[in-house]
């Protein structure tokens, strides 16, 4: 990549008063693409940003320009003393798995999908995943997006960085990028980037379920992002400056803000409630478990592609509680629904919360203590082949309908070796599990999670590396 | 107030499987409304809730039973590591103001307001607001909404308290309680709640602006609540229980999620960032200006009438940004625009962020360094008869439309001792701020909050004892 820095205006208060004027000539910006070593600290994109997206960030005013990613932003203090607590907190964007996925499940969701725009091909598809990676390698590590930021771009040019983050990321920031099945192939089977033989066989998607009143527009998309953090601000901000860096190549489909985990992903994590009132996740694969990830969340090579391994797939779906219908239950119905006890979480054959529900036991008069069509039961991995997941979710609440009624419920997230494993599931508790009743999914969607990043390379590079 | 106690059933698990029964027969339930005194610590409202608020806990199938309030729930341990951090910190709901005003602005907004149903009365809204007063005062404390909350209830009811906030309440809750125009007199001069003659003669609704495109179905209501806490869960949690004690006497008629405070309300807090990347709130109001308030804030004496005296009244604007346009304007321009420097929030006529503006500096070329119509310009003091407010807004992010863009800007709240005070300097900046262009106004209110309730009290009672 080559670029042609921009000159920097000298800046004072006052100067640019008024001014809308072209840029104006500077000297001594640093003509090498590569930030300082110090401000690239962490990143695994040595490149910068692609001239694409530097004039997606510039606006549609100053075609032909574009910015050299050295300047003088610094570390971002991570003091949080304006934010949530934690703010320092950080976990690396390269590794042989994207992050996100067995990171300690963060307090915040901001997910967004993307439609590429009509006409690109597949050097633009991979110019805007290298830059998002860039982007992504800096802000997960309490960087703004590019080197000169927020403040650093001088007064005639739209800042980089949008920056409200600055102060109070990284808080844990992970960015994990997604490809749609239409990546691959759209359902008119066009192959708009070439990538259609590299589809793996195992990128289905789901079946039409009970309670499913899916909106299209909520759901799918060619990429997905999900950012999530322990400040909301800082997941907004990624992907509000990531959704700036695709001007013009992807426009953001649909988005969904999420509060409060719903699972813990490590055995270091309290089991956390739902908008039930449930512990929840309580089963759930965790970062310490690496057997099970390797059976359940890793595509192996047995699945492959080669390309894939190491990657995963996303399982999103918008489940909408019926939460005032819930509310007026027993709860010894709420807690035969579930089949734990509602205070502990423990099984109601007994135990504390981890202990193995028993689903033969029964009571004196040789009732099951745990109802077959209890949610524990129909999802349980000894019901279901053995079959697991690693589920990361968060709960929603957008506002409320004209009835009064919330409308609020479970961002649910998993991540799977395969969608058919999950359907299996899915299947043997949507026929009759009692919990359906309170449920209703306005959003559905899957998504293949390519592995990791190498340092210096960028998410999906093994994909189109393959061919 | 005695209520009838509901025997309690004993309880196993299994024992219920399956039963949607009535309740049965027990022995032991304590007479007393109250709770005992451990239970209660910290709640002014010794009543406990009323057989209304009972009854719509229990939704509509158990008519004519009633709950008694003792029981064995304990105070929820304030662990937190299943939520934010901070979840042990709370505040005393009882004061001569009510809390969440000048209590240190928290990181999570849920707002929320109500009417009153059809066909209700005097007597009906005083015991609402009594009952919102004893869970008010309970949850804020950490505690469930009533002693028998979550879990203590038996299998056959419907738990008082939803329970999601178990374990990580009561993480600094305030809950403050306001009063719309319409609770003294509707649009078309009803006087429902023979309130019509204590109706403040400065309780004026806000005339239309420039960029207001208000949707009424988001704006005013007969009460309002806002619930701020560190997490959350803990302030939706506050939200739908109150909603939900409220059934059939009030509905919900809009409802508002915010999430990173965009004011300081304390000296003790940095200046946070909004969603166009600016320092703000700079020249708020602090607790710790005890006379700025009584001149500002709190309706005093020379205001009335007396029973509103300590009180004050809250705006609330939702105010959208076009954070898209925002983000592709140049550096130089987002601080004319605002008057300040974008990265350390100094005036841009120099110093440092708390230094007072100078409006009358010029450059070397006789410019004005800060623009006269700059958003620093317009709605400072010295330009608006010296009128200040305590603002405590927040950020939203309500997804995006159907073109990408977010739907996200400023849930602006501001107390001050009259609505038409905040109109001044509202009136001054629409008229021709810079910063209007990038703003559009969709829902506006105004809600007068009565003062503080004391020991044994509930809000409002000033106002109801003043006949």
């Amino acid at each position: 990549m080559s670029e042609d820095d921009l000159p920097e205006p000298s800046r004072s208060p006052g100067e640019d008063s008024g001014s809308q004027g072209a840029p104006a000539p500077e000297a001594g910006a640093d003509p090498a693409p590569e930030a300082g070593a110090q401000e690239n600290a962490g990143s695994p994109v040595g490149r910068g940003l692609s001239r694409r997206g530097m004039l997606a960030l510039l606006g549609g005013g100053v075609a032909g320009a574009s910015i050299g990613v050295a300047g003088t932003a610094a570390v971002v203090a991570a003091t949080g003393s304006s934010g949530e607590p934690g703010a320092g907190l950080s976990y690396p964007f390269a590794g042989a798995h994207q992050a996100g996925i067995v990171t300690p499940e963060q307090e915040h969701l901001h997910f967004a999908a993307f439609d590429i725009r009509e006409g690109l091909g597949r050097d633009d598809l991979i110019e805007l995943l290298q830059d998002w990676s860039y982007a992504a390698s800096r802000i997960t590590q309490g960087l703004d997006v590019s080197a000169r930021g927020a403040f650093d771009g001088g007064p005639y040019l739209p800042p980089d960085d949008t920056g409200e983050a600055t102060g109070i990321a990284p808080a844990g920031l992970t960015v994990t990028i997604g490809f749609g099945r239409s990546l691959f192939s759209t359902d008119a089977g066009e192959d708009r980037f070439g990538l259609a033989a590299q589809l793996p066989e195992h990128f289905t998607e789901l079946p039409k379920m009970i309670n499913d009143f899916i909106d299209r527009g909520r759901s799918a998309g060619d990429l997905c992002i999900q950012a999530c953090a322990n400040d909301p601000k800082v997941a907004v901000h990624a992907i509000r400056n990531l959704t700036r860096i695709a001007f013009g190549r992807a426009q953001l489909r649909w988005s969904q803000l999420g509060y409060g985990r719903t699972s813990s992903t490590s055995t270091s994590q309290d089991t956390p409630r739902n908008l039930f009132g449930q512990k929840d996740g309580t089963a759930n694969i965790r970062a310490e478990e690496p057997d099970r990830l390797e059976e359940h969340v890793w595509i192996g090579e047995s699945q492959g592609p080669d390309w894939a391994v190491n990657g995963t797939y996303l399982i999103a779906r918008r489940i909408s509680m019926t939460i005032e219908v819930w509310d007026g239950v027993q709860l010894g119905e709420q807690e035969r629904v579930t089949g734990r006890d509602k205070r502990d979480g423990a099984p109601l054959s007994g135990g504390g919360e981890f202990d193995e529900p028993d689903f033969a036991a029964t009571d004196a008069s040789g009732a099951l203590l745990i109802d077959e069509r209890s949610h524990v039961a129909r999802v349980h991995p000894s019901n279901n082949d053995g079959i697991r997941m690693l589920r990361r979710g968060y709960n929603f609440t957008d506002g409320n309908d004209d009835q009064g009624r919330l409308d609020a419920g479970l961002f649910f997230i998993a991540f799977v070796n395969a969608p058919e494993r999950f359907s299996v599931v899915h299947k043997n508790m949507a026929r009759d599990d009692l919990f359906i009743e309170y449920l209703k999914t306005t959003a559905s969607s899957v998504f293949l999670i390519p592995p990791g990043v190498s340092e210096g390379g960028y998410v999906g590079q093994q994909l189109f590396e393959a061919g």
